[in-house]
């Protein structure tokens, strides 16, 4: 499949996702949505991507949505939209659907780990769409930008869900009542990002990173992962001793036999299970 | 509506409450929790306040409980409390509510942005306090005390939930075991304020924060500040996805309009929406 | 009682949990397992314990699972075991209960503060029971590896509840997924431990950190306790209201008029609630 916004590019194990709209400093649009949406759905089932990295083309991550087609960000015809009234009046608001939390729920469910190299400005829903991927490394040019209260709109994307997970409560509050422009340091200060690299270093340093995990196994990193973003926000760590239990016991008998012998033999692993179609059954357990 | 125990100046968009008992330290009574409550609950729909700044007067924040009077603090009269015996026999325990607590929920549910000057002294309930505010700023001569087990008592104004949402629950659990005092420069390092001031800057740092905050539009803050709190809790990103979708397609209708514009004409934007009468039907949606 | 993996020492209030195969480097058995959830329960109802430090004999504080038993650490017996296939196909998987995971149930339920002194080595479950306490000092010599995926399996033991909140959950992600070793520094740069200390140094500063404890109310350290754990986790600050209201009434009519009294009279507190005995009905309130 071809994307007319994004570039899929899959090498020993790693899928480079960049945002490819430079001109447009890879503003964001339906379209855009759609596709990534799409390309998380695919790397999530395609067992030559064992981790994702995205990026943007150009000097820019993403601009935030583009705002000369501000009224289509929603995938609703005008005749669909809900008025003002109609939101002031009814509580039952059906078919009102962020294009930027599709993204980032597509993002959640993935079973691949999705590492952000963030190589320029990151503002809006560019900002938000780092928040739900697991780590972020920041050019020093880098600036990301919680915008939407500058311009009398609220943040979506899950972001009340995701930021606060990463930075706390109370720098998420600033970040979004501000809208300020954040540079790559104070990102890193603020623990937004693990590290920060010259704009050269920066793809290299995410692709270092992401070698630790392509020769991992695929069923356990998948296991992990959602372990993770789910059993992180459950009430109590009984839930989570329900699922790791399963999981490290069946672990243990797919990859990790071999995971064993490598390590009192002194030689790398080669692991073989693949997401595709060894998950156990109680993946996805919250269904 | 005149307070006893506080001090309610709004200038320029931006309410000063300021606990007014200098002489005692601004310790904490009934009466100083009713009014907190009512002037949170007064500011909430108050669309001359855009965002709040608390902070004392006098050399302390507020040294906690007026230990005076500390048999009063439930608001009960001495024949409506349980006993001991009660307690350690019956589940059933009704109409104790603490008073801080209540003060905190008041926070919690105010529409407006909260932002905490901390002055001097901020111990027992003048800690807990600072928790459920959204962002905190220190004096060199802040001294922040989660004291409760000094005086074999446990902490209270909801703080078991909001303090290691700020400083993460291991942090939260040694300042309440040992009860130590914290100064400025500690309390941010562990994140739970967001700079340190000169005593003679720290209001004029606080209102500089507070400034980027008053000419944004009320009902996009608002929402945003509710999103935060309650979503942040919520156990799927979806329930945020849920409601964001409706907050930012609302506000992009409501004064999301005039910030478009107003952005593409490299202008600053007039926002018009209030908080008292402007909200949307799905606020507030936990109900 | 005689423990044969552990040694259970208690001096001034203080119980030193020692882990004690030394010549295994305190690798973990199902042993191990079963006598630290005994000790743990013990110190839970042993007045004579107001607060535990653990620690490991020798060089290492916990190498992991004792791979030499790999399979018998779910307290199976093989007949007993679960196929691949089973658990390919079927979701109703009864009697799989890592040992891990119990071990750190039972310092969940733990009426104690647990202070952990990581003395070297703590990989694999040695890590993953570090991230059940309640705070953790390091010495230099302190290397930390949540290993799992290098063989091939899932951390366990509920780290994917307990770790993210104390480290965030994309520093968690990063620590899984690559299974790196830390050193001492980056544990502390990351909030995963509060303090580094010379090795020499590490159980003093321990004991130091306890004694602040030792002398407060035991059931007033113990409310705080289960109410951090539990209520930072609730959906509404309201639930902790509920609770904590009853819980500061509560103590201030056991422990905390002596706490008034001697803070007025500005002495030391002599405090004599237990923790065995003197409970409130509403604890543990979330049966």
């Amino acid at each position: 499949m071809q994307y007319k916004t994004l570039e899929y590019k899959v090498e020993e194990k790693i899928l480079t996702l960049s945002l490819n709209r430079p001109e447009q400093m890879n503003a964001f649009t339906v379209d855009m949505a759609g596709e990534l949406v799409d390309a998380f759905n695919r790397a999530s089932d395609d067992d030559d991507v064992s981790v994702i990295v995205v990026t943007g083309k150009g000097r820019a991550f993403c601009a935030g949505m583009d705002l000369t087609r501000e009224g289509n960000v929603f995938g609703l015809d005008e005749s669909q939209q809900p008025s003002v009234e109609d939101m002031q009046n009814t509580f039952n608001i059906p078919g009102v659907s962020d294009t930027g939390g599709m993204v980032n729920l597509s993002i959640y469910e993935c079973k691949k780990p999705v590492i952000a190299a963030i190589n320029g400005a990151a503002v809006g829903v560019g900002a938000t769409m780092l928040a739900a991927m697991d780590i972020r490394l920041a050019s020093q040019k880098a600036r990301i930008g919680f915008v939407f209260e500058k311009i009398g709109i609220t943040p979506e994307a899950c972001s009340s869900w995701f930021l606060p997970r990463i930075v706390g409560l109370s720098q998420a509050l600033e970040w979004v009542y501000t809208g300020d422009i954040i540079d790559a340091d104070t990102a890193k200060e603020a623990g937004f990002v693990r590290s920060v690299h010259a704009p050269e270093d920066l793809l290299e340093a995410a692709y270092e990173l992401a070698r630790k995990i392509t020769g991992k196994s695929q069923v356990a990193i998948t296991l992990a992962r959602q372990m993770m973003l789910r059993l992180s926000a459950a009430p109590h760590p009984r839930d989570a001793h329900n699922v790791d239990s399963l999981a490290i016991f069946y672990t243990s008998q797919v990859d990790g036999k071999e995971g064993v012998k490598s390590f009192l033999e002194k030689r790398d692993p080669e692991f073989t299970s693949k997401s595709s179609t060894d998950m156990p059954s109680f993946y996805p357990w919250w269904k």
